[in-house]
């Protein structure tokens, strides 16, 4: 370990994943270093009109680039790579992370045209120094392959962060989180635990992925006869990995549907991490030619995402398949929040065609990939850490995840609930919060980072609710005389041909109100428009009880 | 019974609530004579933008309107009388309720300040000759007192419509569903059950309303020496009655927050189906006053709707109570699929202010108000009906409920998928469906019934997207001489201050354009409309990869 520096801290800074669930991004900071832990996205919340998606505000990594040593990923799910092409370019210091997650990040950069990327493969039990840090990467599972966690040796203290993980003892791929090392950890003294929260509100332990296995291979014998689509994450391989089995032992070969999956399943199989007889893979453009009793198609669109492949074999818009009665769809994933309705949408329409159609509310065909509270309290257990801090998760899940380390004898003065923009700072006296970091979220909008604010979203909220009115009136601009005008044209207010009438009213209103003007106020456009937007305000919503936007132009000639 | 016509067909036509749960209204028809089952109304979705209400479409109601004899409405959740306001202006036949559900179907008309309305209260056992048919109403176990199922009489034989059901053998008012009725009627011959779907997917029994009162008496108990703030549904009296026992129990006074909350309470006490001792119920003015442990605050907002008292007392903007460590907040409901972000929110917000929360995640705390299979099964075995078809549900529910009456025996040829349109026809040679009837969702946006349809709904949703352009240009129009502009103003696109390059660009673009315009299509303004959209587009998709709505409108002078 390095030699410590007087009078510094240790600095733990969230910039995202914290009070939320996606965009996770944490920042290790002591001296002259910064590691950064995960940069993921967020899907944005159904209030951010237009938006594609929302990444985490990284003008402190801006600030201080030349102290970013490295970026420690976790995992490959988009909520700790998806800010990667977007924060690189700009903070392009190395990428640290497994073999799966590497070719996921290279794919996304790829996307983007991003070639500048150093990224290192490393393994676990891998040790690396990066700066005044080292750093130990731990086998963990997770509903992806190649999850670490992290023990971060700095000169304070060691950090340990778990990553997104669970525990199961019978992983598909045969490899147990790699308890002895928490354990061995634990013994040596880790000063900070960081632990995933997501499911601090269940009781018990999540099942184990192998469970999956067992319901659907039970499914897979009832349809017997009949064609197989089984719809789950792309990136989630071990899945993948238990549904391609089950197909190999009912003799019937797959097919990959949709983008993500089939370029998934190919890095994955290019890696061993997915292992796939060749004479059993079929590819898309042959889906047809194969008996359907042959069958199973694994395809993108369990969380009835519109475009995706079950979306698309929903409404019979699929170029390489159509559904009928003689397939069974299993929707192996639970929908996230937010999501219930479009994956409601897709199950009403693969009933209409008859399919029969297995998902969660009938059956066991999904396990969470992270861990419930019998298995937080085998981590906090295994490393006795000094200080704790929940992370990922909604303001709740961190509440009661340190409630739960208090509930294991952790005094409360140790526990820090992080807020997003605030440092824990740690040193041989103690730990404290300070804040004052820029930690807003960043919207992306097409190619735009960040040139969506709130005014815009306000906007187009508004617009969204009762459209716009727009009126134009032409002044002679030495005279004062009205040219021409007031035309009125709206969108998304009223369907105008059956309003010719309303409009014409609010024409006349507004045209009453011009001719109404003289003297010193004539010219003044700015109290003109005023004038125009109130009375037009005021006499739509007396008709219609509704608020559009009302936007005067007033042109001189 | 009626003398049977010769030739006529009896009609059972859904105008709402099948493929979807909500806006329930049927039509029963033969002969000259018609019953409306239920007059509802739903919450528009996410993607129908700016809309308020949907409500039915009742344009064959009005084609009939001397026909049509009675409304028959079942129970007073706003799914099935959400629409009276807006129909009963059109079509004002007698309507034919409970008690409670007369007064809060009262309460609602005069919201809407519709005076005109017949009602009539009935008891469950009435029998009421309307027209052609004979009516009984049924005592149901609902989430809401006052529920009703119908038998309705006809010349072709009887209908059973459940209503909204479950059954509950402990209820809180002590009056368990009318298991002896349905048991009569089935011995006597029913031709069609039309019975409810919602909670087909589920194994086994839905609790008893009572189980919830055995899990807040626990909570009440924890709570001591703290004030409880209980949010729950308005309508959900036998659930208000149990929290007003256990506060009285506990020797805390009853505080009803929240309009429509205060409105029931009152409407509900008055009508005896609540009972409070008076000394126990404390004004909203007072609530400030009462010592925290001896009091509860019941309130709206169980599904966290932003003007809701709870919502407004986790953002602290209530007006009346502020919370803080010393409250214990009860959500009393789960959460309607589309409100779990919006529930997630407020949650949220009350654990930032140290408030202890008891929700859905950790505590029994609510039961649904719908049968489950074994209900379900109990009901088709009581009334054994010739034909069978399922109401309220979404597609697959209804496909499962009609699959739940194939198991028990039911030829699949006389079960029915009801579809919005159809009308299933039923004479003594059998049953079979007819569509053609218009069954179209009506959209209420403020004052407007119907106003707002496709075209308006794309223009929000595209504006709601990427903003709006609007390019202002003025021509002589004797010379076609270029007068004024090319203007361009942005709503909702691009905050203008920061992206001012962008659109002085964008202008050059339009500008250009227009100077290389020449000879016959000069002054065809709409060829120069299009040319302006057309290349400001691509100008702007090249640069942003976004596609905002481009309105170019152009003044000649």
């Amino acid at each position: 370990m390095a030699k410590k520096q007087n009078n510094t801290k240790l600095r733990i800074i969230p910039l995202g994943g914290v009070d939320e669930i996606g965009k996770n991004l944490t920042v290790i900071e002591y001296g002259d270093d910064m590691l950064v832990v995960d940069c993921g996205s967020i899907f944005p919340r159904e209030d951010l009109y237009g938006i594609d998606l929302v990444i985490p505000d990284i003008s402190y990594l801006e600030r201080n680039i030349d102290k970013v040593k490295a970026f420690l990923i976790t995992h490959g799910h988009e909520d700790h790579i998806g800010a990667l092409p977007y924060v690189l370019p700009r903070v392009n210091a190395p990428v640290y992370c497994t073999r799966l997650t590497r070719a996921l990040i290279e794919y996304k950069l790829k996307e983007h045209k991003f070639d500048r990327a150093v990224i290192n493969t490393v393994y676990p039990r891998d040790k690396v120094k990066i700066g005044c840090f080292e750093v130990e990467f731990i086998k963990t599972n997770h509903s992806i392959a190649g999850a670490v966690a992290l023990a971060i040796h700095t000169p304070v203290g060691t950090i340990v962060h778990t990553g997104d993980f669970k525990v199961d003892y019978t992983p598909v791929d045969g490899e147990v989180i790699d308890l002895a090392k928490f354990a061995d950890l634990g013994n040596k003294g880790v000063l900070l635990l960081m632990a995933d929260s997501t499911n601090v509100e269940r009781e018990g332990m999540t099942m184990s992925e192998r469970s999956v296995g067992k319901a659907l291979e039970r499914y897979f014998l009832e349809a017997e006869g009949r064609r197989i689509i089984v719809a789950t994450f792309a990136s989630n391989v071990h899945r993948i990995q238990q549904i391609v089995d089950h197909a190999v032992a009912c003799n019937r070969k797959v097919c990959f549907l949709g983008r993500s999956m089939e370029n998934i399943a190919t890095i994955a199989c290019e890696l061993g991490e997915l292992v796939i007889p060749s004479d059993m893979w079929v590819d898309p453009e042959r889906v047809d030619s194969i008996p359907k009793d042959k069958l199973v198609v694994i395809t993108t669109g369990s969380q009835g995402e519109p475009m995706s492949g079950l979306a698309r074999m929903a409404n019979d818009e699929h170029s390489r398949i159509r559904l009928g009665d003689q397939d069974t769809v299993i929707l192996s994933a639970t929908p996230i929040p937010g999501n219930e309705r479009m994956v409601s949408r897709v199950i009403n329409n693969l009933f209409r065609k008859g399919v029969i159609v297995i998902y969660e509310a009938l059956a066991e065909v999904h396990v969470s990939g992270h861990a419930r509270k019998e298995e937080l309290k085998l981590i906090h257990s295994l490393t006795k850490p000094k200080y704790f801090m929940p992370v990922h998760g909604e303001y709740r899940h961190l509440v009661q995840h340190a409630r739960l380390a208090q509930s294991m004898d952790m005094p409360k003065s140790n526990t820090f609930i992080p807020e997003l923009g605030y440092a824990l700072e740690i040193d041989e006296h103690g730990a404290s919060m300070v804040g004052g970091i820029p930690a807003d979220a960043v919207m992306i909008d097409g190619l735009g980072v960040g040139d969506v604010g709130n005014i815009v979203l306000r906007d187009r909220r508004l617009l969204s609710q009762d459209g716009i009115i727009i009126v134009c009136v032409t002044f002679d601009g030495l005279t004062g005389d009205l040219l021409s005008g007031p035309e009125l044209i709206s969108r998304g207010f009223v369907y105008v041909r059956e309003s010719e009438e309303l409009m014409e009213e609010a024409r006349m209103v507004v045209s009453d109100y011009i001719l109404s003007l003289s003297g010193d106020n004539h010219t003044d456009w700015n109290f003109v428009k005023n004038g125009i937007r109130s009375r037009l305000k005021d006499f739509v919503y007396s008709r219609t009880k509704r608020s559009p936007m009302i936007l005067p132009i007033v042109i001189e000639v």
